[in-house]
């Protein structure tokens, strides 16, 4: 249901068009349907702007399955991530226009086209960030956003990025993905009047402590303007890229 | 030197009215004033449309003067960070517009009064986070941008958000400042569709480890849209809210 | 050997109708059975109200069967923690009465139906965290205990739970079990005015740290009444809801 | 407000004596009274059955001393933690008939004796531990509950302890308090059948890490029924152990 | 070469029996033989009074083999401590005399039958830390001293351990191996006044943070007496009370 | 009381010269002094051999001088450790007797001298671990046992070490103190057949983390026979040696 | 390209026999290689002085072999470090001279045999620390230094390294590679007066924390001139070595 | 005693000049002086090339203006480092000659102008950084070499690093100083081939926690040749680059 939905079915419970007994369960199942092991959040299109997306880490084959039918029957597009193959296998069987991104782990589910909006540049270190990059890159494009990609622009070799800076002043969003010391964020910051959202990588080894080196890192940039997710968390930060990067369309 | 003195000059150097040699000295002059200790960077208000921010911790009274004065003479607004009041004191007696704000150490410098647009909401879960949540209050205000204030609304006593959600939906960036266990992030990231920044701040005792619990879970925050900066880092996320808040008039 | 027993046993010895030979013995039998790898605790019931709880993590499937065999034929009802599939088959073997629960890895002896009085809730936060939960749930149910069941109501989507306050006010005890950030035992805490017990879950990624993030967050509480278990420690939540529910029948 | 007071004006609003906007007006002073600073929560006697404590840490002591005046002009019995002395002789010239607890800080506002019931027992394992111990006990007996002492019975003579084994058996919840490595909360929760809350204190040096080694002890504790509150936080112990002996009066 | 060897050995140096450049050379083989990839310290009986033992991980089968084979040359008897079972299969082929210990993962190679003296007692907390305890229990026995073993006796059921107080009187020296919390060594520690030495096992799940919890538990012992060796160090334990144990034949 | 006025004491209650009732009122004395504050352990003398020792820290002036009062009571020779000056001036107004030992902020109080025995050899790796390494030194010394000292011979200079050998030959029982790296532990572990108790001290900055890199060091340490205490824990090292020390006089 | 062939380029640049837009055109191409998935570094043989080395962690196969194919078009000698043997049998069919070195993992492509230079020593504590120490002299050897090695030296025999000390003096960049306790890069430190280069290995087990205990104890070396690199990271220490004994050439 | 005096000594043993009991007196003088609280290490100077440096920290006064004065007797140039300026002034009375450097807390002592050699760069980040970073110039100046300053150049205005790259083509050795995030050690590293000491500090907050952020960033720093030393170690980071520097003299 879309806010315009919404509001069609307040204005019939003022005018009596639907009894409070008949409102009452509908808002019951407005806000969440429950499976049992899962209270899917019916409501958060409402009051995020994109419907809940699947963490499928933990859960059964089937629980994930279950849940992806409740939303596609409600949504137009759908995400999924950390999905192992396996699991898309099974949902593919269900949701045939389901779709699988191997590097990244997502399934996404596309029942509509839409118009790509403003640029989020997608800024990754090095090849072995890629899976968390796509992560990024798809979730925003997911959500309506234009993507551009720059990756392998480490600081080891800090001209690849220098003599890429025409694509940090065109976007409007800039999300840095890196593992291992993760200093490109600093350097990134220190180049743009545009917001940077950094990702740390668990990419590395020894004294990386999966990502903690590269995630305090970012957090003490000496940098202004950039604000940091979890390790890995290429998802969280390509939505918050698009809750940025729509603000004008509001 | 702002951005249209820099195509002036630029203009001025391609028809010869300034000569090569001239430009090249001008454009160190440009780039940053070396006081020996300090290399002041002048480029900054270019690159990033605020000039350097100073941050006082660690550095003598006598470098804070000399760095203020500097920047100063170049631009109209000025803000310093973590400024203990000894300092302040100093710092009026050689540019006496200057003013303090004790709760949050900041020393301000305007000389010129802003037009003060868009909507940044700063919220902040207890008394004790003040000195965080009034950092990034006024650093988003000195940089020209609209702010509220949502206080004392921790998760202890959720209905003092509830009643102000109206506030909530007003704002186009929310900054979250909360200490101890920091959930408010998570609950005020469940109930929006904008960007949201996460303050942790030290705030708390034993086993919050001066702030390390409140950063790790706004860090792994289930709302998505949050982003997150250092302990105690008001200053940072006023000034990436205050980039995001402005993104549309680019 | 129940406190009636006990009391029958001790007015024998008084009356010297047992021996001080034969008694010293006894207690000894009574207080634990050695197998040689292990001292079977046959005193606990006497002590803690409900026989060893057999932690078979660590312990191979033969020092399984034998420490249950002899518990079952000491007393009615059994339980079993963090027990592989294969174990419990073996266990079955010598025991068919033994039943296996999947999700949270139990086994169960009842070798008599119980009546369940009071009411415990357990809340938890994602579907990821149903291992945990059940395993708080039946637990409780092991003791004699009335458990409610409030599943998937993280604070992502908090009007979930606030549809639900009733079940809040119904119960004597809560557990709350959640990972990632762990938010949703401050805002359960926050609500009700009964014991909070929280169960920070291993489920997230990055710098949840294995439940570290949820564990700190969970101290760290600024709502009143909230105590805390070790990670993962739904069997602990559960004996400690069931003692709590219990207090009132003594 | 007490519950029996919400009823009335619930009633009235009913019948009609309170208008709707009357009792809007009313609600959101019920619900918390802004002083700027802070909304104190006054709706939290009702949530909870015990009026907001103030942890004076972090706050001024004029924003203590605002707040306590709030809090008294509306509840018989006022709680303030962390306190130097300095606040309290501030606190004094408003309200007179405040008391000060040098050793755990606190200030007490009794404006109504209470009866105390149930037995709450506080077991401490050093004499360094007093600071956290009596913070709980005086907790616990502002909340209306009858509490026991038992202090100095570390396991390093353990045998003061056994010889006080009545004491454990009397009471309905127990409370340790222990520092170093914390191991007391392990064997008191092995003797006994009742609800254990531990907290850990931040007393020793070295490898304690301010209370780290008795947190994570007491978190891993191999008895049942022991639940953990932060360090040093011996308020929480005796709420959380409030709330458990008051159950069998609702 | 034991230390009569060495006696003779230098006063045929003295006396011209064996040249100086013969001596320069044997005294090189006399310090450690150099196989490549290892320099087997062949000194360290002269040293420590036991030959090297050898620490299989990290180490191919082929190394071990070849060590051991050096080893077993020199010396009576020879310890290999971490040694999976395929490892031993590979020794048994050039070393028949070898033997398995399958639950600590021991080689021993007895080529003389020794006298045990003294007494050790090892004890353990629960039946999941028998690996570890009887590391340490089968190194003191191949070091020839006299263990005795009392198993199973953690804290959650402390009777198991007072009603065999006498087992730690009789002993000579202590070692207590614990997981989870690690109290049981501060608990004998408080009993007798001998050496206790601690061996925290990574028994245990969540905040035990694989025998940390233990570990910081055992190094804050408030009792006094108590030295820690390394998580799970049985052998380090083993050697340690041996040296102990001897230290009266000297 | 020492061990044979007990055995007197309990022929006395068996041949009826002291009635039950004066034995159970007389073993509560002897149990402990209970100072309301304090459980001063009068028993642990018989069970360790040495009177309780006073820990000051964490305790106020009054409680230290009352507990000292009472030992000094009971036993001959007491022994305060972590005392600072002004509290050290108190207990002289009160047992004339007591002395100070500035460096390693001891109070010790002889009213009998006693012979020393055996070896014990402190080794200290720079002059900033003499705090420690005295505490230990001396603690040894109050037990009765003769204590050498080898002090600032860390491995930054190893030949200061080698030049000293036959002192490391001459011990019964060696004490390592060092901070830093802690190395100096693993190189005299590697160069004596006897044990070895390493304490590791908080000198340093950065990376040792306060003690925790020594710690760390030599807890790893791979040579055999080597046990730790905690950081800065000279008195419990100087208490295991001295327990070692004097085992055969059993 | 080398910096012969770079300075020809540029006098043909200002001699006008290539024009602006061929030579933009060829500093991309000397820049990087763009892959897609990677901007293959061809101007670190420049600025660096040995082409890019490809870490193989993290990548695909089909990657690596992408990546080798480039580097070996380009220069003599390439090095792939962290290869498993599965990667090295695909790039082996692509490029037949291509070499596996089984311990250390690295993949080596000589198309050129070099002069080896200086003398760099990589000494090592134990066997298990040989697939580090190996990286480290391959990686210097590859870069044109003659290396010695010194295995299996740890100071729980030190005469092992006393024996060798001529060794020590003879070369003019020391590598020091241990795991565990890494003592012995202090006391290798404190012998010479050349630098020192200290490679904590994650060697051990338990509080070494896979390798922390050895850097914390690296790090705060009390030898003057040790300095250190990641865990593990032998590629890193033989580079920096190979920077420092080539440093005479130029 | 220098090399030079070392061999005409030894020689005049030979020759029967010194007998072997002076010799053996004079030796054990040569190795170290005997304060009774510390061994001044006299042999450093042959080792390692400079006399024994003074860690003032944990030292009392009148021991560093002992061990001082040891030292001035024997050696022309003499550095001891974090001393406060009360130190200094005792110093000051006994050796005249004696500077202090108030930023670094330095104190030197020379009595010999020596000849400066070679290049070694000091860069540091920021203005908060300098007492490390001339912490680690003057240590170098003191042996012997000519060190240039970059200051105030960290990664968030790039450009005034890459204004200055021809100082850091024209260094032999570079020490980069840096606190916060510490990124500035991998842009330095990508862009040089020689080799770099990084020096993490412990300037910043919150999740910096004293510099850990620093050093865990430069440790995993992606470009090859970076080694590091312990945070704020500036004394580490000069002795090093002076044992580089000075190789070629050898």
């Amino acid at each position: 249901m879309d806010t315009y939905g919404l509001k069609e079915f307040l204005t019939n419970v003022k005018s009596g068009l639907i009894s409070i007994e008949e409102a009452a369960e509908k808002i019951k199942h407005l806000a969440y349907q429950d499976l049992g092991f899962a209270k899917v959040d019916l409501h958060r299109n409402i009051r995020k702007g994109f419907p809940e997306v699947v963490y499928c880490a933990g859960k059964t084959v089937e629980q994930v399955v279950a849940i992806l039918k409740v939303l596609t029957s409600k949504y137009k597009n759908i995400l999924a991530t950390r999905a192992v193959k396996e699991t898309f296998l099974e949902v593919k069987k269900e949701i045939p226009i389901a779709q699988y991104h191997e590097v990244p782990k997502l399934i996404t589910i596309q029942q509509e086209k839409q118009q790509l909006t403003g640029c989020i540049l997608v800024v990754c270190a090095g090849t072995s960030d890629l899976p968390v990059a796509e992560e990024a890159a798809i979730t925003a494009e997911m959500m309506g956003n234009r993507v551009e990609r720059l990756y392998d622009v480490g600081v080891a070799g800090i001209h690849r990025l220098l003599l890429n800076e025409e694509k940090l002043y065109a976007a409007r969003v800039i999300i840095v993905v890196a593992g291992m010391e993760g200093a490109l964020a600093s350097v990134v910051g220190g180049l743009v009047d545009k917001p940077v959202i950094a990702v740390p990588t668990s990419v590395g080894y020894g004294a990386s402590f999966n990502g903690l080196a590269a995630l305090l890192c970012m957090l003490n940039s000496c940098a202004s303007g950039v604000t940091v997710v979890n390790i890995d968390n290429g998802f969280g930060a390509g939505y918050a890229a698009a809750l940025i990067n729509k603000l004008e369309e509001k």
